[in-house]
């Protein structure tokens, strides 16, 4: 493993990147995350142009992560990307936030594809499009855990959302970003202000465009043997599956809420 | 008027605070021209934590501001703000954002008040919140343009908008920048790709809670002599009046419009 595949930047917490409590948002989390990778494609000249020229963009198809803690307002904190493997259509890309002391809050694992973007669908990874980072060329990526499936039946919870404008991306669809705050706000705010994010392993199916209304479900909390509780997800439309995530929580004492 | 009142930072667009098109969003501008009042503030010991010691938080009650250029993605951009005066009950603040030749793309001034967040409502501005910057004491700050108040027979467009739990804020509201976003998503992709906001007026009313749903009511486009189109927004409750703003557009020419 080189430093050739690794890019690293700073960055400081700013409130509007905060929930009501003063924590980073995970949505925020991942989209300056991303933007590291993004930084790192325009320095080996394959960024979201270079891509976007070719009628191509890069979406992260899987995520796993874990989370010690998240980084307050106010904090600085160090974004590293390593473009660690990838195949003829998948590549594996890791995440890393750390505290300014180096300890890591944030690792996420994730399973990145490249979209026709006229046809909307998979494509083999382009050559060139992987070839500056010196990625480990495997036959295998490894396999990152997968959400639990949930059927009618077990979803306790449903809200709706209809897609905006300001959803959209330069892919000119939703930013994986938004699923994250879709599937957090059916648990509602009593669960969350009492709760902190651990782990969570989604997994996107189908794209969400302008003009649908998804339903977001989820079950109701079980707990596990750690003392940590489970709730797993599942955004869709009508006649379609569009992301399916498992969740697991860390219970607040009432003196941490804040 | 000194430079004491004066603050400023510079600050790089990212992809996450642009739109599908690459041009910075509203509502981020919004959140990082405030973001430089409450550094403004910290750095006068008066910031946000000072005030929610006290009981207190801003809030900005009115906006009126003028749109030059959006900055795009990967801009610089420099992002200044003025406690230009006050009198006992409201603070004149202005904002101002350059881009890295100085040229002014935006500027906004506000009226800003100090809101008791345990009775929920607004009270004479504390001595010692204002006093470090020197600003101009008045009788009467200057009057900012009035959006014009629609009636139900005037809004052509209603979506509603579900208050979601990332929407608040530490004063435990929904952050003003959401309302930006409730109101130009009401009119639509066709619309919003076609145009570019170049002025807007608003004024909120009553705050936005969680767990309400909020009608974003818009007119239908008139055309001006200039060329350009003006829309007049609501923000509503079933019971409750919580903003109005007039919105003025300039239409964008086919080839402009990425």
């Amino acid at each position: 493993m080189t430093d050739q595949n690794r890019y690293e930047e700073t960055h400081k917490i700013e409130y509007y990147e905060t929930d009501l409590t003063g924590k980073a948002t995970l949505s925020m989390l991942i989209n300056m995350l991303v933007l590291v990778s993004y930084d790192q494609a325009d320095h080996f000249g394959v960024g979201t142009d270079y891509m976007l020229d070719q009628g191509y963009g890069w979406v992260i198809a899987q995520y796993e992560m874990t989370i010690k803690r998240f980084p307050r307002d106010h904090e600085k904190v160090h974004l590293i990307t390593e473009a660690t493997s990838n195949n003829r259509y998948f590549a594996y890309r890791q995440f890393f936030l750390k505290d300014e002391q180096g300890n890591e809050l944030v690792h996420i694992d994730t399973i990145c594809v490249v979209m026709d973007l006229a046809a909307r669908k998979m494509v083999a990874i382009p050559n060139d499009a992987v070839a500056p980072y010196h990625s480990e060329v495997v036959k295998r990526i490894p396999r990152l855990t997968r959400p639990t499936t949930i059927d009618d039946s077990e979803a306790t919870t449903r809200k709706d959302y209809r897609v905006r404008y300001f959803d959209l991306d330069t892919n000119h669809h939703v930013n994986n970003s938004h699923y994250f705050d879709w599937m957090m706000d059916a648990l509602g705010e009593e669960f969350l202000t009492a709760h902190e994010l651990c782990h969570l392993a989604i997994r996107f199916e189908n794209e969400v465009r302008y003009g649908h209304v998804v339903h977001s479900d989820a079950t109701n909390p079980t707990q596990n043997d750690d003392g940590t509780v489970t709730t797993h997800h599942r955004i869709s439309g009508d006649n379609e599956r569009y992301a399916e995530a498992t969740l697991t929580w860390r219970p607040l004492s009432a003196s941490t809420t804040e």
